[in-house]
């Protein structure tokens, strides 16, 4: 397992406002966040532009603020793999950043993202995250979503000209969500932007960033989500924590929920030769104080830790695997097919369908053994 | 409007089973369907190979069949722009057909499949429509997800070439749905098929067939689904209905639920150039007997048709039209920005917040006046 | 109809604020609300203790605050039928009020509804709501269910004492959400306050308070939920608004997503003789500004009035009701059958069951004409 | 921990039709199956009538049915702790049975009820289970839920005084669902039926029969509604399976989804004294062969063991008890606080509210303690 452990300013950092109630932490300085990360043993430390550096900040500011930031990360060995930017917070995005109807919004985001992503490469950032969290509508008579699209689009591609024309080591990963905080929001899952990604002037540099908690509240397999993603090249990152599905986004400590599902993505991750980080995007319960945010964030590591130990208990189960090699056989997964002469060979074959129909298929033994092996008693 | 209403002869034909109940309805022969919708007005009638030919029919019995329906089509003026193939009920593709770990089982779905094209062009389909109902899976240890892609993209591809190579004019469908019968089955929504597509060796015959009921199962915004198929140049079919989301597949009558977001789904048809079958993939509740198949079948057509002229009311409505030219700006949904230059313009431009974030943004009058014009009461 | 539409101070008074971003409108001044509801013709409003007087204020700030709300009240004839009290924004209540572990917080939320009572009375509230938010759990493992019910009832019961020793006009009414903000908040459902009501010393003093989007989260179908609630003589009051299912609470504007399912509960309410408020608790877009949130009141009260209409025509139009008839037949709701002698009758009597599967059940003709009479195209 | 594990023979018996495909598997037979329960350790089998005796069975062939049954139940000791009535196959309850609007169809329903409570008493019932499978709507236009409400208690009432007559041994069970096979069925939630057990004439013979799926199905916490139940004294019998929320129902193996809510289940059920049956109601995979049911079957008793086995060390843990007794304190449940003295105490008391805000939850710590234990890593 490569241990790339992240966690973002503002994940540690959440101070627990919600729609309905007030903070119940004070802010954590980041440069505490960097002592505290490095003190649990993460990787690295990932922010959005205002998590940093206070929107409105002079220069001088910015550069007191930069140094000591370089100071802390040198001081600790903690890395920056990844920068954002925050395009929600500020009324003015109020109805979208880059597919706002209103062209000074959309260039004072372009502005904020060229700006942040200077910063986050300063700070030594190779990828770069794009959640729109405000690029979206609950009145869709105001908007038109094909020009949202074609607009979201026209920002990328000046972005990636951006990052190449100042020589940046960046890639760029996109981060879908279905809703919250807009009604519904554009590219409402991964596999919306693995097809937008195609559309794009440089599509190579451009992936993506699943979120768990994101697909979860639609219901939808997260592990089948990244699979597509690994299987198309394109996971540059991915965002780690845990939800109930169909609810509101609740970012909760990863694997507090769903560790069957996860342990099938830790799985997925270290078999599939991932070698990027494992950001953990979540925060801790709001009844917790200073203290309980760095059992949460230690809690995030070590499950992850604990599955993908499973993982390897799973690999090396003679039993799982003996069920497995007869589900699977010992066909390869692919095989040539694609000539008229075996069209028509296909075509006119007899299938013995009864035998067929017969084939045994020891799931629920399977399962069942799984079961056993994530709550340790195999 | 161009009114090319279909029908699936499993629509008008279910009878009214379910996972706890038998038929309530007789079984009603194909002829008599063509004959029944022709009588309503609708344009066309699709089917799955073993609903117009059933499962184990002679040659003979076949051709007897097929020259009936012919017939009855010549009689009515029907037409069949669309056909597909049922690899979803022989308990032989109980754990997928494209995507089975047997390879006999992944060879004879071919089979049947390039059988159903025969028969689908022989009555004149120039649609093909993909719905994998069993490529999923409830028990993840036993399927690799990145196998079963490479495999329903060896299909796929394999099917193209079949195509092709038979002179076919067909253009292929790709249906997705998150879950049921499958606990979840791959490729869970329209937009993983429009990333899926990217990656055929002949992506410019294959595009999706959006269904609102199975997007709308996951909570999506289906106007927002079908206008990024459309942006991509992917719309190649739309199946309507309407559903309640969160639950079994419902597949109930068109607009029988979800009036607001299926207004902007028939209004985004009517206005983007998109010319192929309205499709109504739906049934009659199981309450209904004979007779009430027909009524349903005239609600969905009667209901299109009110959507319709209200999309016209609300573009010749000039207190709509006043709010959205205020709303929108006079701003091209594009502008050139990708250069250098402009790049340094906009970095280093000066924006007035204050008045970015003060702009009048009036979608409460304008949501309120589309509902009243959705009640009839404008 | 009986027009009694209310709004809260928190309605109207949204500031915009959301997980994800800062407020985008002022403060309003309560009394500015107080002179808005009551230009757009309102009959009341309602509040939490906090809403009006801020939590800390001196007993002369409260004086002054009180009179001055009592003037508008008089000046504008707005009346108060409502009041509540704030148990979730205060981090003291981070894990509940009356479900606490912490013996000093539930009789501090027991200090804190009894002040708020007597500010409601005072103001002239006959109703008095308990929403707890923060009444829940997201770790199962810490708070015991069974206790957290006996602690909520202990609550009532001591505030039902409270409310009869000051000799105060009150009736209580229970409202039930599933989760947010809480991970799952005790009494998820309506039912569930129903049963409980059940099990206190006074339940003559206690019904619910349903809310349309609390219901609709869990996609649950709330006329049947109001039905359950009139017919158990519980329904004291109601929260009006709209919601998309299966996710965050949107507390959107009455009617601007659910036309369908908001005809039969308007239908419901004005048919089954509710006499009590109809009240919206909701807020505009957070992209209105300050103008837009009246747009937003209005909207409510429009939509509310367009389906008690369309109401009324369903109970005039003679098709529709030559329907219902036929398929209601003209049995009584309710026939004597709990005698022995009948029970021997109905044992061994002889049914035609072929004539009762045959029975015509027209729903897709009735549905059909519903949709288009809330279409207006009837 | 009582080992009351039984099984319905529609569980085991279930041949894998789903509504989008064909049995996968032979039906089994009543005999078979209580031999095959017996052999893997079950406590009882339970069954509707039909399941038993297939409906239009002659007296003679009834008695045949019968007497082997009782023999198998002989040889085998296996009990028949529950039983219960069909109504929702035949088509005649295609509009509800005991809510229909055709009195024959509730007189058939009662006749239907009181012959297979007489089976199931005969073969040693003692729990009577209802669940309203059709009793719902799609078209609420047409029935009044407040009927529907109505007739049921008519129908229960009914059959109390049927049962008390016959001086059956029988508690009656209510089993709620929130929709499938109806677009929405009556009584959604468990709770309702707790609101509406108290509106009946014998309150005490009637309680819940709460299903994991049916309320996961509605994203609603199992543990929280069954801890209702058993605070009202109502849990006379539970149905236990497994599900993911927002989809089709899908009665998966018993912990094979949720294993954290499904210990919490477990747990409470080991220590709240409740003495009745451990249910299963689920069924094997489709693409399960005829042994594969029996490793279905097995595996849901062999989860719910160890999920009990993990409730007693959950008690036995010194560092999970220790924080516990931090965060619940040494309050008891409940204190007497009703009277008007402290009433006023309370009123009048001040708080320290920042050492209240401040009071230390480790909830993140307490929640990563019982996953870790629960996977085994303690």
């Amino acid at each position: 397992m490569s241990e790339l452990f992240t966690f973002g300013l503002w994940t540690v950092g959440h101070r627990g406002r919600d729609p309905f109630g007030e903070p119940t932490r004070a802010a954590l300085d980041p440069l505490a966040i960097v002592h505290g990360l490095a003190k649990i043993g993460a990787h690295g430390v990932n922010f959005h532009d205002d998590d940093l550096v206070p929107a409105g900040s002079s220069a001088a500011d910015r550069d007191r603020v930069v140094r000591a930031f370089k100071q802390a990360l040198a001081d600790t060995g903690l890395r920056v793999p990844m920068a954002t930017t925050n395009l929600f917070s500020d009324p003015v995005f109020r109805d979208g950043a880059f597919t706002s109807h209103d062209p000074n919004v959309r260039n004072y985001a372009l502005q904020k993202t060229m700006r942040a992503m200077d910063l986050g490469v300063e700070l030594g950032a190779t990828t770069y995250v794009f959640w729109g969290g405000r690029e979206g509508a609950e009145v869709d008579a105001a908007k038109d979503p094909i020009d949202a699209i074609k607009r979201f689009r026209e920002a990328i591609n000046f972005l990636c000209e951006y990052s190449v024309a100042q020589k940046y080591p960046l890639r760029f990963a996109l981060e879908a969500k279905p809703n919250e905080p807009r009604g519904d929001i554009y590219f409402a899952t991964t596999p919306a932007f693995l097809a937008f990604i195609n559309t794009l002037e440089r599509p190579d540099m451009v992936g993506v960033n699943p979120e768990f908690a994101h697909e979860q509240m639609a219901g939808l397999n997260f592990y089948h989500v990244v699979a597509q993603a690994i299987e198309a090249g394109k996971l540059f990152h991915i965002d780690l924590n845990d939800q109930k599905p169909g609810r509101f986004d609740q970012d909760l400590r990863f694997g507090s929920e769903s560790i069957k599902t996860l342990f099938f993505v830790v799985k997925l991750l270290e078999e599939s030769g991932y070698d990027g980080p494992r950001h953990f995007d979540a925060h801790a319960y709001r009844s917790e104080d200073a203290d309980g945010v760095w059992d949460f964030a230690r809690g995030c590591m070590r499950t992850y830790r604990i599955l993908a130990e499973k993982a390897r208990q799973f690999s090396a189960d003679a039993e799982i695997q003996a069920l497995l090699a007869d589900i699977r056989g010992d066909q390869p997964a692919s095989t040539v097919l694609s000539h008229a002469e075996v069209a028509e060979k296909i075509k006119s074959a007899s299938f013995d369908l009864a035998a067929m129909r017969a084939k045994k298929l020891p799931y629920e033994r399977l399962d069942q053994l799984v079961l056993e092996l994530l709550m340790g008693v195999r």
